[in-house]
């Protein structure tokens, strides 16, 4: 059987098993599902077991002070002498599901509906990552071997900073292990429906916790309102001076390092079939929303692609019931993040976000900054890699039309570091569609583009 | 037996029937309580028939919309022709005791440590309140009668806004039943621990909700970060823009009907023995503070009895679990009030809200303003009420010192609105200390104070 028949033939198969590993909430922020975590891994491995043994394919778990790593190997008996090596990279964690009483169907039971599957985590990024595996299967399955030596790493902490696999790539151990000449990866979307596409550039990220305190105890806000100062309050006050009305970051330097968008680029970014007043329909927002906010100068692609952005997560502080509570509240916080552009450093930006804020938290507030996740910026030089024809040969092949090449605003964390560690080129070809509704409630990915990822993937494989 | 005798010697009994009320969760926030504030009140009212019935004192509960109205009234068999109608106020309901975890013992099981009784009420305003039905109990049992005519009214819904009281004293019934000339409140603090204290203003208040909505659903914050106004940060936008950056606020003619200090207030305020570095110590707040955060030409006493305040109550929007959650939530909302001073209304305040907020909103971010409740604020004149003689003899005699005369910034919904209906003089006289921690974790009440709270209510009735 030709492999593409093989796929076809076995999607029924493929789906019951991508919504077994959706049914384990492998959620990697909150500690109570860390059994969920193993679970997830072990599943993963005994996958690669169950059809690469008898291929020679090798795959183990890697424990690690976090989430065990999901590692992966098939070597050809035969490989060419110029036969490159491919390392499949992607994550078994997902993002918490709350708030949970939006999502129509439970986020762990997988429900299909109108061709799509509705969970946390059916797009991203276990749908996506899938999709290689079985690839890989078919592959082996119907032609016996693959031309090139293929890796996966599928790590279990994306969603919460990727420590663990950060700590293994940098060491001599995982250097070697993961040694490669392309990263490939599917954690993105496609730019329209059924429009293959190649993410040249993610943003990069840094995240991080802000604890303000002022008096010992929640007071009475009749006997000492207009004499203490309100740290919630405060909060506000600190948080309003971190952008101007459109969204310009006022760290001091932040913008040093950013480098300027090329007239290619933005010619290439105007050519896209992109309606900007559906983007902002489909979010149920004024179709006028880009001239209300946003750093002016740059388009909305360009804001969400290529320029950094600051955006508070999470803000908490004094009663959080129904009804009214007449407090001063002793502590506030506000989760926050950062997205970054090439050459921005993380850690750069965190000692900026420090002497800010030293500059203007007031008197009489004590602060703790807590650092929670930073990685770096990256783009591929299209121009350059030899892997950028052979995915748009398949892709074409498999979607019955070109890519578009695009940047991505999202952050893939680990991926720049191991770009850089491994000196490998990174293509990121995702499957998923930007209404998937990644991070929010009922989380979905259509089995049509399942299906097509798989066959997209095969074919590239083969091709190398 | 003297009446003073009969208090001291029944110390053990009244105690343990404080007690007896504190075990009641009386939350008039939560729905759920409700089956407890109808607990309280019935428990009230057997109280009044225990002692009262065999002097012709009559209670009953007064059904509303909310929580019921416990009422008692007794009346003198040959009252003196110029004998006054005291009407004693008080409140039965409490605010809700989270957070929980900060509680040292279970809020609701009252605990005795050092001479004060721990447990959410203690202070405001069970405590508070019993003083004023044990003196009458104290007196009608040592004595055989009042020299005057004395009425009780307990409400259920003070820490929201007494809507029922409110209605009833406005209803034809209820300025019939509530007539008096002189409201006797004990819901305040002393100055200073064993330093009787008349309370002869109080703030008023408006407390408020906004809700902000931005995109559909909560969104990836790489995907769309940049592009889309995230309503966390245009809350915090909105918030910062309250206040100038000591505390004035910012809304349109907030300020035209606050009257100016008389430089006879401020000569009495300056006098009092106030440790301004001890007021912030107790709070561990640097000694500056003052200088930090407070409408600039104020002192700290000025500023938090005497000038309205801007407090956020609650904030909330996002993700709020631990770790890190890469949203940008589609929501955003915060509780806050206003404390208003002499001569500014509620509803004039609220409009303002509404004019101010219509102007800064931005566009792209839709807001509902919920009114919560609002109360004006009201101030005794010294010099003209006949009520302030007694008090001061009553008080004086009881603690062994003059009292001293203060303004007070918390509010006590309903009694500006009983002044006005009834054309009744107010006296607060409160027996809680300032670190009582009223509407915090660890409310406390000391045990002294109460007992001297019943014999300095019972001196001032029987002197009328």
């Amino acid at each position: 059987m030709q492999f593409d028949d093989y796929i076809r033939s076995n999607k029924a198969d493929f789906e019951s098993r991508l919504f077994e590993i959706l049914r384990i909430p492998s959620v990697s922020a909150c500690s109570e599902n860390k059994p969920d975590m193993c679970r997830s891994a072990d599943w993963l491995v005994r996958q690669f077991q169950s059809f690469g043994t008898e291929f020679g394919m090798k795959s183990e778990l890697i424990e690690t002070a976090g989430n065990p790593l999901v590692y992966a190997e098939y070597t050809p008996e035969k490989p060419a002498a110029d036969a490159p090596v491919i390392l499949i990279y992607g994550h078994y964690d997902v993002q918490p599901p709350d708030p949970l009483d939006l999502w129509k169907t439970p986020p762990f039971e997988p429900a299909v509906h109108n061709g799509n599957v509705y969970a946390r985590g059916a797009n991203d990024d276990k749908g996506q990552s899938l999709t290689h595996l079985f690839a890989v299967e078919s592959l082996l399955k119907t032609e016996g071997s693959l031309p090139c030596k293929v890796k996966f790493i599928l790590e279990g902490e994306e969603e919460v900073g990727s420590q663990s696999l950060h700590d293994y790539v940098y060491s001599e151990t995982g250097k070697r292990k993961l040694a490669c000449d392309c990263i490939l990866v599917s954690d993105t979307n496609m730019f329209a429906p059924g429009q293959p596409t190649i993410t040249y550039g993610i943003r990069g990220i840094l995240a991080a916790e802000l604890h303000l305190t002022g008096p010992n105890r929640d007071l009475h806000s009749g006997i000492y309102g207009g004499a203490v100062y309100n740290p919630a309050l405060a909060l506000t006050r600190i948080l309003a001076q971190f952008t101007d009305a459109g969204g310009k970051i006022n760290l001091p330097n932040f913008y040093d390092d950013v480098l300027a968008l090329t007239d290619k680029e933005r010619k290439q970014f105007t050519a896209l079939p992109f309606d900007e007043s559906a983007f902002f329909a489909d979010l149920n927002l004024p179709p006028d929303s880009a001239s209300c906010w946003g750093e002016a100068g740059y388009s909305v692609n360009e804001r969400r692609w290529t320029r950094p952005s600051f955006d508070i997560n999470g803000i908490t502080a004094g009663y959080q019931g129904r009804g009214s509570k007449t407090i001063i509240p002793a502590k506030a916080s506000a989760k926050f993040t950062f997205r970054l552009v090439p050459k921005q450093e993380p850690k750069k930006i965190f000692t900026s976000l420090q002497i800010f804020l030293a500059g203007i938290i007031p008197s009489g507030i004590t602060w703790e900054l807590e650092r929670q996740h930073g990685e770096a910026a990256m783009c591929l030089d299209l121009d350059k890699s030899c892997f950028v024809e052979p995915m748009s040969a398949a892709l074409e092949k498999t979607f019955g039309r070109k890519p578009v090449f695009i940047r991505e605003g999202g952050s893939v964390p680990i991926i720049a570091d191991c770009h850089q560690v491994l000196g490998a080129d990174v293509l990121f070809t995702g499957w998923g569609q930007e209404d998937d509704a990644i991070h929010s409630p009922n989380e979905k990915f259509s089995l049509e583009s399942f299906q097509k990822g798989i066959l997209a993937s095969a074919q590239f494989l083969r091709s190398l």
